[in-house]
């Protein structure tokens, strides 16, 4: 997508030299943008820990392309299998909760394995990881085909007036290699003209929305407002949702969703209103092992000076300031489970679904068991 | 409540000079304690509008002070009765939605038209005033032993095991001239030495949770955690909140709340995981006139600036941080409405009654028609 009127992608092999991986760098988003080199998978699993790269699909294309690193720094170490065993466990172990991650590495771990020579590991490595971005891409558009729909719908419900959607954290385009999932219907519809209105949640306590979403929606000219999280609840209550579409970081084949926390309260809301609620995913963030959610799917407990400290600009220069009580504890959940009860529908590259397990077998028929 | 150590309320007549109202300036804490004083009802009903004081309680108990100070400088004019009128238009208009500011503008009004002579006007609004302030801490104590009852209860239940407490913003002393509201069956419990913990919100956009609640909290010594408004959800899934308590800034008499924006979505959570949802209040909070919440409750809307800046600390000073986007809009609203119909019980200082007319109006017969 567009950045002051020219298309980036938030991760690329560097142009000149192939070892060098590009991403732009989101912790200092929307104050600065700032390109960083990644050149070792040490590099890649820090970037993703610390979140330089964040969103479902990012960071599983980022992992796909922190293997290929790890082939790079394995063919002059004597011990190749086993670096990048080390590699792959090294990259799993940086989040816990989206599955993109575990689902690229095991990709790239077969891809591995089936090549022969050092020499063809590494091509296929970064062959695999290239096609893994190129999916990612080609999903993330194919959801915007599918979302649309949805939008025009309810625009022609509405004669045209703007199409209220609200959405939490950022599933736009920072959050995979272009397009985004929550996002793409958003901008699919922005180019074909409907009119329409974002609502932001600001998504505390890393900001994304506010920091991520809408600088994304500002460089793509849709109209957009940011709003706390604690709002979504008035406003649909009050008539000013239309629609509410959101991520996810893992989907469980009976249709549950972990998504950024925060994302059940909003979901709770709509139902609790009778507006309609997707998901959109590619299916790459499907977990095909785990029935029930909201037991079973492992949320990610971040560090509590996230929630004491806030990042912004003062002065022209990025600082960071202790809002609260300085002696009291914090928690720091970075996901909820939303139960498949509360969704409308998945918006997938295959189509949309409903968030249960026979809808979502149907559509992905190669899982059925 | 304390603060190190020292007893202290959040408003007072200055010991030496009775023409003077002294508050603790709220925009400071945690990390300065200020006094201020005030003198004039323009400083008053800044205080009230910029939120030096905020709080059902304590925004009716500063503007009946400020009828007070409205008194002294009539004396001067010879305008009185004009002049009194005025401020009671300027007290008011300060802010929409709390509705003991009417209530005490009104009871000082009323107060002031009884007397006969100026001198005499004045004796009385000084000594409806203190009234004022008297009964909201008289009320806050009464709800606390009422409260208190339910704790008891679920620590009975939970064999002695903490109690934990989740609250949105603040409904402590802080926001009355004592004890608070949803803080004071906190306060009680600790004082009885029941095992509990506090899941305190931090509060977008103002933090008056992490700033205020966390700081009354960490003074009394009550454990406490501070966690993002979306968290919630997650905790009341996960059996990790056994009990929400909040505070009110408008109940009708058929029991729908407006409180600070976000309750709604929280009682949503506790309704939809069987969690009790308790609101506690003074019954200077009813609107004796509404019937409809959601539709009828006017909602203030803020400056965007609160969303899109923060303060905080940074090396010992306070600053102003941009969060997001600089060239996004942002929304405010301050309130929202939870319905009766998701609320467990309303703690008010003649007792618990459920949240519909019929129980409303038999705890307080007077209001019946």
């Amino acid at each position: 997508m567009k950045v002051n009127n020219k298309h980036y992608h938030t991760i690329w092999v560097h142009e000149k030299d192939p070892e060098i991986i590009q991403i732009i760098d989101q912790r200092h988003l929307p104050h600065e943008f700032l390109i960083e080199d990644l050149s070792s998978v040490e590099q890649v699993a820090l970037a993703i820990k610390e979140m330089h790269v964040r969103g479902a699909g990012l960071i599983g294309v980022t992992a796909a392309y922190g293997m290929y690193l790890a082939t790079l720094q394995a063919q002059k170490s004597g011990s190749f299998e086993k670096d990048i065993q080390e590699a792959a466990e090294a990259l799993k172990s940086t989040r816990p909760t989206a599955v993109n991650l575990f689902w690229a590495v095991d990709k790239q771990l077969k891809a591995i394995s089936h090549a022969s020579s050092v020499q063809e590991k590494i091509g296929t490595a970064l062959k695999t990881a290239n096609e893994i971005a190129k999916q990612d891409m080609q999903n993330c558009k194919k959801i915007g085909e599918h979302g649309l729909k949805i939008i025009e719908q309810l625009s022609k419900e509405k004669k045209g007036e703007a199409v209220n959607i609200l959405t939490h954290c950022n599933a736009g385009w920072l959050g995979f290699v272009d397009y985004g999932s929550a996002s793409a219907p958003i901008y699919a519809a922005a180019e074909k003209g409907i009119k329409i209105q974002v609502w932001v949640d600001e998504t505390r306590p890393r900001n994304q929305g506010s920091r991520l979403t809408a600088w994304e929606l500002h460089h793509q000219g849709v109209p957009h407002t940011i709003i706390p999280d604690s709002v979504g609840g008035h406003l649909m209550q009050n008539g000013l949702v239309d629609m509410v579409i959101v991520g996810s970081d893992r989907t469980t084949y009976t249709g549950d969703v972990a998504n950024k926390i925060g994302t059940y309260l909003k979901a709770l809301a709509a139902k609790d209103n009778d507006i309609p609620f997707y998901v959109a995913l590619p299916s790459s963030t499907f977990d095909w092992t785990i029935r029930d959610g909201v037991k079973n799917i492992p949320i990610e407990q971040r560090s509590d000076e996230e929630v004491k400290y806030i990042h912004g600009l003062h002065e022209g220069k990025t600082r960071r300031i202790l809002v609260g009580n300085e002696q009291s504890k914090a928690a720091n959940y970075a996901f909820d489970v939303t139960p498949a009860r509360l969704i409308s529908g998945l918006i997938t590259e295959r189509g949309v679904c409903k968030a249960d397990e026979n809808s979502i077998l149907d559509l992905f028929a190669e899982h059925k068991r």
